[in-house]
């Protein structure tokens, strides 16, 4: 039954907020290396960043119709996020549905699959990742449901999960474990910061990280010159 | 038979110059989403955007003689457009060339396989889309022909036909369409900015569109809240 | 056996920023178009343009840990050149190795895998030829090499091989051979300015090349217009 | 936390039974197109056809540890699925474990990444659908789940689903609603095996389905011969 | 405007089942190395061979509503070719849709996007070429257009062409050079046996072809052993 | 300078015959890991298995002719290992020329490019490992090298050193080690026989590997049902 669900859970706008500021790669280390979406999900200009609760939109191949369904769902903080039930490059949404969604202080598009108007997109700001871009237009003649789980490049999403993503990608993080991966994440990156300063300052990994007899005790072997072959 | 035909038709001035302000996604909607090239066709600079009539060259893969016999079939609002007869990652196309085509005022290039000297092709703003960055050069070797029709990342061109490129990719339109295309093209324009000025003022698309009554009759239910799994 | 080779032999720096300075696309013409690495190889920002004496790494799949054995055997000019023994798109490359790389005067990172921090990479201004962008996390439990020969994106590069990267791609130069390729690619350069200056004024490649004859003696015929069909 | 659960729930017998008679595209259809793993998903020997009860493995890149620990999870008439948490074409899978499996009754295997001694597993008749082939090895280092859910080739899988593989790929099926879905399945199947009669017996799919009065009314043409271009 | 053109030219029998009898390769050289499909079109199952006139679909991306127009515009002899306006991978065609065919003499399916029911099709001995094998269903919105030209697979084809197709892929044979380019295959076919018996007899192509001059002219050197490194 | 080296070492038959018995997969583990080719090289027919010296071929793009100068150099117990110095999906070898090195006892052909006559290699019971079919032929003007090193699909093969092929892939050992790799292979397939017989009569890996305790010190923990979400 295609259906689409009025109420979502959220969470916490600050959590929200600090795992943004965090980043993906940060985010998907400490949370255990889960919830990173397929690396061909590249933003349309970069430098984008932005975390947002996810409104989830199940869409048929080459039909957008969904997705303005979907826009009356999102509110100001959110990010829609759009799974084809088959792969697909058409390009399901532009400049229009762009200027709706930041009319509701959407933060941003994740988008499985194609995206066109991205000259107009980067110029109001809107940031997208998606799949392909590609100026193919769909129809609108099938149904899809809005806010029910989705897998997106390969990761279940659930409405209301957190959505980080920057110019490294996308990560999702369950909406019940946000908090505890904001506070890992940033446990993680105090650890960073001072791991930082010594590579920095020329200390080598080696050492900081205390790697060397590991690597020894493994039979690595550090030879003077290279054997003749 | 090799061949190079030297005198071709070609559109309207002003009317290509109107194609390329409206733009390779509203061009391509406009005509009955036709024409569009592949996705994988991706400008090497963003921002680039260019219209103009077509010199078509048919080339063998890695052989990039004829677009050296090409150049002089060129003439000021030209857009070369080249097809390997069979697919090639080759660099057939640098800024030598550009620097030639530059003189002439062709307005860019569209090719479905390698280019290279990427930077100074930036630098020179000569607007390139291609299938490929590859410094790998071609042969001089085997004739190709200029100005017969190619099938180039998926369409067919005919010399003369107007083509249109942005950072959404690459549409070509028929000459003998042009016009008509450039008229429905701005209507189209003209009705989108209708429907942009009322949903960048926070109207949703389901009602400035009418789509309630059609998604009701497929069946599309809302519910307040999700349903027990 | 996996080993650490401590001393290896270097090109001349002059040499090094020699070749630096002529680009990919033209030391890969002037040494008979050898040593180009896959196309797939892109810079993570666009303008970065280096040239350095490999330290190489053979490294498993998944598994980052020779990186940081890596670092210690780097010296300022250097370029490291990271190959995995099987495909990976996993991110084994980031800013904090990258600060450590900086601090030792390396000049950027080519490697035929993911890297991830891209943007804290770009602002550091931090040069790297990829495979892939991509958050995923790699493990530290598997030895490889330091030092040894590397089929790095479908070519042979040797440690202490001159390596030149720049928005074309990246090329490698044999140590042995950088001083001649050097000479060469200066000649093509010269060659290649006074053919450009005539290009830019509007000669015809066919004429500054003198293809004319050649082109006839293939068989290729010029008509005034298209035959019908 | 990685765990592996030790009780699933699995379907009824006879219904599994049915609907790997139905076959992939029947049993796709028949649920309402939901289900289907991506097309790369491929046999590798043709005419394999299974359906089992899935036991699911989440397993890290390159690794393949937790595939022995969910042998012992097996029972007959189950189907091994695994999924790496991140893209890998390793080769997770060989003879020894597939003799494993057969000794426990195990059905066949579904992977999203890579398999090897393909000659023998082909002898052996185990059917399995991977994603690639490929002999590189994979480490036994870090620990996975098993009998959790999983994405693995795009769609989310539970432990005890139902899975129905064949030469046109691979679906799965909700455990709650394999009745229904094979209820369907033959509901299907009959009604195609009546059109199927009527097709091969030269009756158009025009008349069959009653198409032509919805096709005029979309506005198609029919013309006795091409207009002139 | 959408249309389906009822009446087509079609080549000479005899002269389409030569041309088949000759294969692919063979054809494709022997008119000059055009017409040929890209590589990505292949067989369902190996060793299916035929040649027939082009029936040809242009269809919307994920909708098969228009192969059920084009059945009824086909005969004996004929071969259905259809083509997506966009890349789809969905699967267009199944059993059904085959059994219509056969009844109707059609000698086999060149499809640009994917087909369903692989076992089915290969025991009814139905022969088919496509770009994807994949259960994923389509709609039936959307109107197309029947023997019009179409590009599938990069290649332009009309309506009445011919299509060859065997285990090395398709290849098309404009129909008004069907007849030359019979002659030149069997000429090609018969200047080949010759070379092939005397190869086969251990001759080598060196001698058979007369190369030994050319390559020494163009500088290539033989030494007994391979030189110092 | 392109060069034909007359004289190359071979390894002796009877381990090459070994070594080629004992597979790809098992060869590939026995020396470490190393040689394997990338996973894209596919046999064109199910079943072929062979291992022979090899004999190398650089060669350019789409331009096969040093292929007729390799054969020359071949003889019985060889496999010829073609690699393009650019990528290259062309034909570049068909019956013809698999005649030509059958009737010099040649094994079979390994090309990181594409081939043709596939049907008839097939009857030939001609062995080959391609990246591509491809029936697209290739010119003769460009010379390259035969029996120097080269990277094919991503290994450095050098003249002589042991390719083993079958339906796994492609490895190769290089010449110096073929007979230690014999040794360690067939140590190797003692030790999996045994493993074998355990595993076919149902004990479990976890328990014929000892793994159980490594597995509950890394944390793994056996649950019986799954927590409440």
């Amino acid at each position: 039954m295609n259906r689409v669900i009025r109420t979502i859970p959220r969470a916490d706008g600050a959590v929200i907020d600090g795992l943004g500021a965090c980043g993906v790669a940060t985010v998907h280390e400490a949370q255990g290396r889960i919830g990173l979406l397929a690396p061909y999900m590249r933003p349309i200009w970069p430098g984008a960043a932005i975390a947002g609760s996810a409104v989830t939109v199940s869409i048929p191949p080459c039909d957008n119709w969904m997705i303005h369904v979907a826009v009356e769902q999102c509110q100001a903080g959110d990010v829609l996020v759009v799974a084809p039930t088959s792969d697909s490059d058409a390009g399901y949404f532009g400049d229009l549905l762009a200027g709706s969604l930041l009319a509701r202080g959407v933060r941003g598009l994740v988008i499985a699959a194609g995206v066109r108007d991205v000259r107009t997109l980067t110029e109001m700001k809107f940031p997208v990742w998606s799949r392909f871009v590609h100026a193919q237009g769909t129809v609108k003649e099938t149904l899809g449901s809005v806010n029910v789980p989705v897998v997106c490049a390969g990761q279940l999403i659930h409405p209301g999960d957190v959505v980080v993503a920057d110019d490294d990608g996308v990560v999702v993080v369950r909406r019940q474990d946000a908090g505890a991966v904001l506070e890992q994440s940033r446990a993680r990156e105090a650890k960073e910061a001072a791991v930082r300063a010594r590579l920095n300052a020329g200390e080598l990994g080696l050492d900081v990280y205390g790697m060397r007899a590991a690597l020894v005790k493994k039979g690595l072997v550090w030879l003077d010159e290279a054997p003749e072959p």
